[in-house]
C-alpha cells in the first residue's frame, strides 16, 4: 500500500495515511500542492505535505473557525477571509444572509484553482457575486484597507512558518483592529493546545495589545495533529461568547450550544495560559 | 532515530513516535507489554503496540473516565475498577474521601507489575489499604459479585478486541446493573467518535437494555487515535450530567464546568447516534 506520512512542524508524532490515488501534484510559487484519495477520508488536500482539509472532516474546522464570530456579531455585513484558499471558510460565511461583501484574500492562487477542481463542494462559494478574490498577502491587504468598515476578519492560514508568519505579528493584529467596525471581531486558528501551548499563549499576549477583549475557544480535529485545536479571538467591543443571532443556518457541527461549550476550558488550560503551569510539550511556532 | 508506529485496530491513520529508549519489553499470558521513552511524552506504556498511557497526557483520560460518575454520585463508597492495570483510574477514585473500598479487577497482573515499576506516579494508589486487587476477568468478577452493593463501576479496557470483548456484551452490562446500588452508575470508554461511531451507537443500544438512563460524554485525547474520545454511562436512577458534590479534589483537567461541558455534543453527533446520518468512516469494533 502507498502511504503518505505527515511530518508537521513542531509536532512530536507523525501521521500516516494510506493513499489510493494521487490525483494532483504540483508546485506553486509558494508551496507544493497535492491532492490524494484515501478510502476513509476521501480526498485530502496537502500543502507542503501537511494535511489542510479532508472531505470527511473539513466541516469540524471550517464551521468552528467561521460561525463563532459570525454568530457573536449581531449583523455581519462585510467580511474579510484571509487564507483558506480551498474556499471552506468563504462557503460558511456566505450561509449568513446578512453578508453583503466578502474579501477573499489568498496569497496562492493555485490553491484556489486546485480546490475548485478537486473540492468543488468546499469551493462552492468562491464564484458567488458577493465574493471578491484578492490574490495577495493578507497582511498587505489589511494594512491598506479602509478603516472601521469590516464586521468580521477570519484567518485560515497554514502552519505559522514561512509566508504565513506575517499573519501572526503585532503589526498585523493592529492593522486588523483598524479595519474593524466598532462591533467587529477577529478570529484566527492558533495551532494545537497540546503541542503548541507557547504559541497559543504568545498569540493571546500579542492580541491583547490590539484588542480590549481577547478570548479563546477549542474543538477537536482528527486530521490536525495535536487534535485539540485552538482559535484565538480579538474583539473590539462585544463578548464573543454570546450568541447574538437566532441559529438558522445549516451546519453539521456548530450550533449555539457548541458555541458556548467551545469556550469552556479546563483549569489546567487556564493555568497554562496564565503561565502558572509548565507542561511537558514545548515545541512551538515563533510569533512576534 | 528509532521509531515506534502504532497501527491500532480499525483506525485509518498510523501514529509514529520517536523512541529514545526501550525501557521494558515482555510478553504476559495476554499481551505484549512495552515501555518506551519519548522526548515529549515521557514514558509511554504500549500493550500489543497500542499506546495506553503517556506520562505527559494520561490525566486527560484518567480524570475524565473517573470523575464524571464519581461526582454525579452523591456519596460513592464502594467502587469497582475493571482494567486500567496501570492504576490511573484507581489513583483518581481514591481522591474521593467518601470511598471506602475499591475492587481493582485486572486480568493481566503483569500490567500492574510493570506499571508499579515504570509509572510509580500513576500506580500510586494500588497499594492503598482501601484497594483489593483481583487478578481475573472483570466479566467473571461482576457476575459473581453480591447484588446492589456498588456505587460506581468503571471500565478502563484495552481496545474492544480479544479478551476485552467480554466487557462489551449484554450479559456483562446486565451483571454490572445487578451489582449497582439504587443510585449506582457505570461508565466505560467506548472508542473514538470519529473512527468508531458504529461501536459507540451499538454500546448505547446494548446499555439501554440494562439501564433506564444512558448517556454519553466526550473529550479530546492526543495519543488515542480518533482523538475525540467517547465515554458511555449507564445509570440506575441519577442523571449523570448533574454534579452532586462540591468540587474539592485536585485535578488538572476535570472540574465541574468540564463535567457539564463534556456532555454537550453537536447536532451532527446527535443525528449520528439516532442513526439519521451516515458518515464516511465505517471501521468499527464488534460488540454484542
Amino acid at each position: 500500500m502507498i502511504k503518505f506520512t505527515e511530518k508537521a512542524p513542531f509536532v512530536p508524532v507523525e501521521l500516516s495515511y494510506d493513499v489510493e490515488k494521487i490525483l494532483y501534484k504540483g508546485k506553486s510559487r509558494f508551496q507544493e500542492i497535492t491532492v490524494v484519495e484515501n478510502e476513509d477520508f476521501g480526498r485530502m488536500l496537502l500543502l507542503d505535505n501537511v494535511v489542510q482539509i479532508t472531505q470527511a472532516d473539513e466541516f469540524f474546522y471550517h464551521e468552528m473557525l467561521t460561525h463563532v464570530v459570525m454568530h457573536a456579531h449581531p449583523d455581519p455585513k462585510n467580511v474579510i477571509v484571509i487564507g483558506g484558499g480551498d474556499g471552506g471558510i468563504v462557503r460558511e460565511v456566505l450561509k449568513h444572509k446578512s453578508v453583503e461583501k466578502v474579501y477573499f484574500v489568498e496569497i496562492d492562487e493555485e490553491v484556489i484553482n486546485v480546490s475548485r477542481k478537486f473540492f468543488p463542494e468546499v469551493a462552492s462559494g468562491v464564484n458567488d457575486p458577493r465574493v471578491e478574490i484578492k490574490v495577495m498577502d493578507g497582511a498587505e491587504f489589511v494594512k491598506k484597507a479602509p478603516k472601521g468598515m469590516i464586521d468580521a476578519i477570519i484567518v485560515d492560514s497554514t502552519d505559522i512558518i514561512g509566508f504565513a508568519r506575517t499573519l501572526y505579528t503585532k503589526e498585523f493584529f493592529n492593522s486588523v483592529r483598524n479595519c474593524l467596525s466598532r462591533t467587529g471581531m477577529f478570529v484566527t486558528h492558533s495551532e494545537s493546545m497540546i503541542y503548541h501551548r507557547d504559541t497559543v499563549i504568545k498569540i493571546q499576549e500579542i492580541l491583547r495589545n490590539a484588542f480590549p477583549i481577547v478570548d479563546l475557544y477549542t474543538n477537536c480535529i482528527a486530521t490536525y495533529p495535536g487534535f485539540w485545536w485552538t482559535y484565538n479571538v480579538g474583539s473590539v467591543s462585544l463578548d464573543p461568547r454570546e450568541v447574538r443571532q437566532e441559529f438558522t443556518i445549516k451546519t453539521k457541527y456548530y450550533d449555539d450550544e457548541m458555541h458556548r461549550q467551545s469556550f469552556v476550558t479546563p483549569k489546567f488550560y487556564k493555568k497554562l495560559l496564565e503561565g502558572k503551569l509548565d507542561w511537558g510539550l514545548k515545541g512551538s511556532f515563533s510569533v512576534e
